[in-house]
């Protein structure tokens, strides 16, 4: 598989939701295949929350791969022997698209100034990628989680863009219970001294991480995964070198979230973690629509929701009611949704990729209507 | 009804779980009614994790009531015209009861030299409250949450006790889901410096709080409701004065986090939180039986097992495995399984007491088998 990695940089002023603006902008995207001569073979996949354009395959000298290298490579459910597939770091992210900790023109970090996004700004942003390349049609977008809401908002504002519309694991407005888990977070964050009141030093976090950010991360992972999952994974077992009646004995659950959270927090910018989930919490499909079901009357991209039975974050109902609103607005034929049966929590859509890859499969093999 | 808030203190050792003993404790309780002459009348009430003694009534120029006054009160479900309730604040709890912050025989606070205790330690200390009080048997024992673990600790530990054990919204093992959820809590108060390492000062939170016990009281929120009752509740509202697109702009679920959260932390001392939390995670009550219902061969109280069907933090399915262990166990007489459908989630049994009040009286004025 042909694996780029590249940061394409736009002076062409970026009009945001809020009414701001932002004057220019980076995005870094990753490629994998090899786009045809009529480019008209291109899948877009969106990354989550804290996912990056590192989609797919795995660097030199790294051991680690893409997130939904499960499902994307030659032979692959989105086989890359046939499909040019891009992915790219959203705007507010920071993994080399321009956020909040990327140089202003006064050639210091935004901070507080950069502006607050929304996903449909993050799906502009990207769409000036794609016309930059020439990519004015697609045969799919696909995206789970924070990477279903861009999915979906490409299908609204952008409806002539993909052919193909699938969403996985989302939603199509921020519940309260999910901005509850975001909250625990941000308030973690600003209120840990290192965070300085988000004027700290660049890469201050890299070795030792930001335990506020850790701490809402934490949040994070239960809201990811389930009761259940958890049963499963952990069960009560304790760590075995520490004493039960130990005040800082530790059950494997704890020791778990521990490692994955401060990992975490010496990759991921602090701010950024602030901005995306602020476009997350504010997400509402049918924001200046009477109802949902009038917003997507314009859509004619083909829908595939998926929802996760156990997903406690985005829950299986959210997802139907999209379907169902599609249906309500005379727009079934364009619509499916399938309901998987999964344990796992929302986690599921990075996990559990045997149980729904056969329906992205088929998916993008139909023929829209 | 009378009310009356007393302390008594106890020179006996306790000798807990752990192989330690704490030499001296105080109990700080509360009764409501009146003990009649052949001491027949009493009912043991227990609090949850951050409850207290104070369970009904409201104290001369306070306009807040006991966290269980719709229950308990004159002509109420638990009828204080008939019966002797008793509430007391557990070991370890910071409302009067010896805890981490009281003095040890040093004439310093105990601190982490505190000992972990286990449900069994806090019911255990109860008894010597019930004994000295020439109370050796009561109409019944009635918790919910961690007061329901004290409760099932009462019918297996002294089963002889009580003649009726009711436990709502509880478990017979905390569950890693739950544990995670407390993981946030310690994780975050151990980091917040103002709690520096667990050596504040006394009463340094009254006027601001420790922000790090708050964010992990959100946390704990999030656990308490469920994500039906937080969009019945909130829906998506933002709160009114804030900005859509302002980066610190609050959704009405927010505020509410916040505004409850610290002010916990005004009253609710972190070193007792975090021995509570250690309390509620290490229960496990067939720990050193091969299985659940060997642990409940031994009990002869006539038990009434509440769940609710919305309850995250400790699952309807926990509660009925407690009872179909209990008739597995040959003890199905003794034991009657309920289950209520509630939205509300885990704060059901201290909000919804419409729906289940009819239960406990029901328990209370059958012969128990």
């Amino acid at each position: 598989m042909k694996l780029e990695t590249k940061t394409a940089s736009f002076d062409t002023s970026l009009y945001l939701e809020s009414g701001r603006i932002l004057e220019r902008f980076d995005l870094t995207y990753e490629t994998y295949g090899e786009l045809n001569a009529d480019k008209s073979n291109v899948i877009v996949v969106c990354h989550a929350l804290t996912g990056s354009h590192h989609a797919a395959g795995t660097y030199e000298g790294d051991t680690k791969a893409g997130w939904w290298d499960g499902l994307i490579g030659d032979g692959k459910t989105i086989d890359t022997q046939k499909y040019f597939v891009i992915c790219s770091n959203v705007i507010g992210s920071c993994f080399g698209s321009t956020g909040p900790m990327s140089d202003s023109n006064k050639g210091l970090p935004y901070r507080y100034k950069f502006p607050v996004l929304t996903i449909s700004d993050m799906v502009n942003a990207q769409m000036e990628l794609f016309s930059s390349l020439g990519i004015n049609e697609v045969e799919a977008v696909i995206g789970g989680s924070m990477g279903g809401m861009q999915a979906i908002a490409f299908a609204v504002d952008h409806p002539k863009f993909a052919k193909r519309t699938i969403v996985l694991a989302s939603t199509y407005a921020t519940s309260p219970w999910a901005i509850a888990f975001n909250k625990v977070s941000s308030e973690s964050i600003l209120k840990d001294p290192d965070f300085k009141n988000g004027y700290y030093e660049k890469g201050s976090f890299t070795d030792k991480g930001l335990s506020g950010m850790a701490v809402g991360r934490m949040a994070g992972h239960i809201s990811f995964l389930s009761h259940d999952s958890m049963q499963e994974k952990f069960g009560r077992d304790y760590v075995a070198q520490d004493g039960l009646y130990e005040l800082f004995g530790k059950f494997q659950v704890e020791r778990y979230l521990e490692y994955n959270s401060y990992n975490f927090t010496r990759s991921f910018d602090p701010l950024s973690y602030l901005y995306i989930i602020k476009a997350i919490n504010i997400f509402d499909m049918s924001r200046g629509f009477d109802t949902l079901s009038d917003t997507l009357k314009v859509v004619t991209s083909q829908m595939t929701i998926i929802g996760f039975k156990s997903d406690l974050l985005f829950q299986a109902e959210e997802s139907k009611k999209i379907h169902d609103s599609m249906v309500e607005a005379g727009n079934g034929k364009h619509s499916r949704y399938i309901e998987i049966d999964s344990s796992y929590g929302h986690d599921a859509f990075l996990v559990e990729l045997d149980l729904f890859k056969h329906h992205i499969k088929e998916a993008l093999d139909e023929q829209p209507n």
